[in-house]
């Protein structure tokens, strides 16, 4: 299998975007993303989408999407394993740019969310749980996080404060990031008196409704060479899947498949998590990056909450953690997620993320989540 | 890139399946193919899907049922394009196994339609359609195809009594096949008879709702070998999409994505439409089949009326055309489709397909469509 790059990015401000249907938030995306690629001919598309049949009542969304970006009859291909449809785009498109089929690839992920009541979301965001044996009974994701969150705070001493951190980290963070649905920072008594969603989850522990996309175009090592891009490398991938009912799990603060997913790819990349110098990670809400920190090797089991409260999930610190603001400031169109996590680790290994800049960042890994973690797919990028 | 065969089919009896669900329909299936394979042990599979969310109210699909095929944390991938969902999971299946990145793969498509009404059935099967343009103007997918059919007949002459011979040759071929959702025969009379649903489409004119699964287990040629199967090789792909909307296209009678897709498959594979010994194809509609024999190169264009009812698409004419029974007899899964269409090519090629066996099958084509032509998938396989 060929070495692949990614060489240019593209995403817009994210938020509800009630004058911006799905078709024109996708293909200004995806035209930022060419630009910043200098090519406008592509040989294959991925699309990462969760559920645009519930949110807008469209399916057949690659050919309809790439019909508009003016790239007909290109192969296009959509992508769903709910939240980490994203993340699931760019791994195929890596496999297909690896396996010699394709060379220029378009890996894009979009959402558009807010066209519906916040109801009729919460309905379709529950299509990623088990429908059957959690649906029915009436759960939501709120509520299944929250039995997470309970079970690591009873197993490990978590405290609702250190909870509240990683919010106050990724909203300092994402206040410094000008694409983010949420540019402001929020302190931890903010957090703790915000509205209850779930107990012990409050309105502030949990990622918004967004509209959204986000767009990377790859290629081959040799290409990305020959036009002369400041050279990302994908040096690992890795996909995991594990129940979808959290009932079914052995732990439920073990975030099983984020384990292996990122064991997959730190052995392809031949690194160890010491070697990443910052991560972006599924924080849908609070406790899952803490559960993702612990998950991905960061720190030791049960001590995701102490990492946030020492700082070391901090920019500055030991390992930065969501630089960009994470799901919880940047926002969370579903299908998205995973592909704007490339975009932020893209622009901190070519020093281009400004404020929020993660000094001297060389090596990067993004973990996307699906459901309460019953998929990832973990990437690990390299700058050249 | 690496040679790629089939080495394991399966199928069960499709219908109206109420008495099993999404999860049930979809392991049997699964568990059947990797019998016919004799394997236990996955390295990732794909799952074709169109619209589990509109249907049964279950996105993350991919996770849930290889958790419930007793493969997790094995990678797995939901694909979804409408009607050729279940085309582009074997491609990609093909294109992870060609990659060397996977050896074994299960490639498999479902749908469970008939959990919903006939009227939400029509409106997410319309999803599939370009909804802001075609949707809300009122029009389903017989009403589509319906003006494909009438441009056709205009243009061409093609006649009434030509569309119907299209659901009696597949009415007659699907009567030898027990796996079929209307496995009896039906007559000129009773097509043109059958009641009218999108003029000039009659209900015997349209495929049917149905619920059932398909699966076919992929790896590399070399592993094929080894372990003794008979093998039936992956020689060519093919994928193009064109706009899913009618209105923005040059020509209603023809199926440009199918002739691009048809073209690379050729191409790969170093053959011609004539080396076919033949094909199972996209009638989703009567018309349909007419469209996609002429713009697979097996007739002329505006003569694919006429070769259906010389019978040189029948079972023992030039190229047999849906030997299965097709979409319209076998019935139409929408996400399990191009995977059956698999199923029925991997069983002619073996000579497996008892009373209707094209004899000396060598060398097969599946042509996948989504939509009203949006998207194609097509591949070749040859027995080796």
């Amino acid at each position: 299998m060929r070495d692949v790059a990614v060489i240019g990015v593209g995403m817009t401000k994210w938020g509800e975007l009630w004058e911006k249907s799905l078709r024109d938030i996708y293909v200004e995306t995806a035209l930022l993303a060419m630009k910043d690629a200098g090519v406008d001919k592509l040989d294959s598309i991925y699309i990462g989408c969760m559920s645009s049949g519930l949110f807008v009542g469209q399916e057949h969304l690659a050919s309809m999407l790439t019909d508009y970006l003016g790239q007909a009859p290109v192969p296009a291909t959509r992508v769903e394993s709910a939240c980490v449809s994203g993340g699931l785009a760019v791994r195929l498109g890596y496999i297909e740019v690896a396996s010699g089929m394709s060379d220029m690839v378009l890996v894009s992920g979009i959402e558009k969310m807010t066209d519906v009541s916040g109801n009729e979301a919460t309905y379709a965001l529950g299509t990623a749980a088990d429908q059957e044996y959690e649906g029915y009974q009436g759960i939501t994701f709120p509520g299944l996080y929250s039995l997470i969150a309970r079970a690591h705070m009873h197993k490990y001493g978590t405290t609702r404060e250190q909870l509240a951190m990683v919010a106050v980290k990724n909203h300092k963070n994402g206040s410094k990031n000008p694409l983010a649905q949420f540019p402001f920072e929020v302190t931890v008594d903010t957090v703790l008196n915000s509205v209850m969603v779930a107990d012990p989850l409050r309105i502030l522990d949990c990622s918004p409704i967004t509209d959204g996309a986000a767009a990377a175009v790859i290629c081959s090592l040799e290409t990305a060479k020959k036009l002369n891009k400041p050279i990302i490398k994908i040096i690992g991938t890795g996909h995991a899947t594990d129940s979808i009912q959290l009932a079914q799990r052995r732990d439920l603060t073990w975030l099983e498949a984020t384990y292996l997913a990122g064991k997959q790819a730190y052995e392809m990349a031949g690194k160890k998590p010491e070697d990443m110098d910052f991560a972006e990670v599924h924080d849908c809400f609070t406790i899952a990056e803490i559960c993702v920190t612990e998950a991905l090797g960061f720190t030791e089991k049960g001590k995701g909450g102490k990492i946030v409260e020492s700082g070391e999930t901090a920019i500055g610190g030991r390992i930065p953690v969501n630089p960009s603001g994470g799901l919880k400031s940047k926002g969370h169109p579903v299908g998205a997620t995973g592909v704007a996590q490339v975009v932020e680790i893209v622009k901190q290994l070519r020093g281009e993320a400004g404020e929020r800049q993660v000094k001297d960042a060389k090596i990067g890994i993004a973990q996307n989540m699906g459901g309460s973690g019953g998929s990832t797919v973990c990437h690990i990028f390299e700058r050249e």
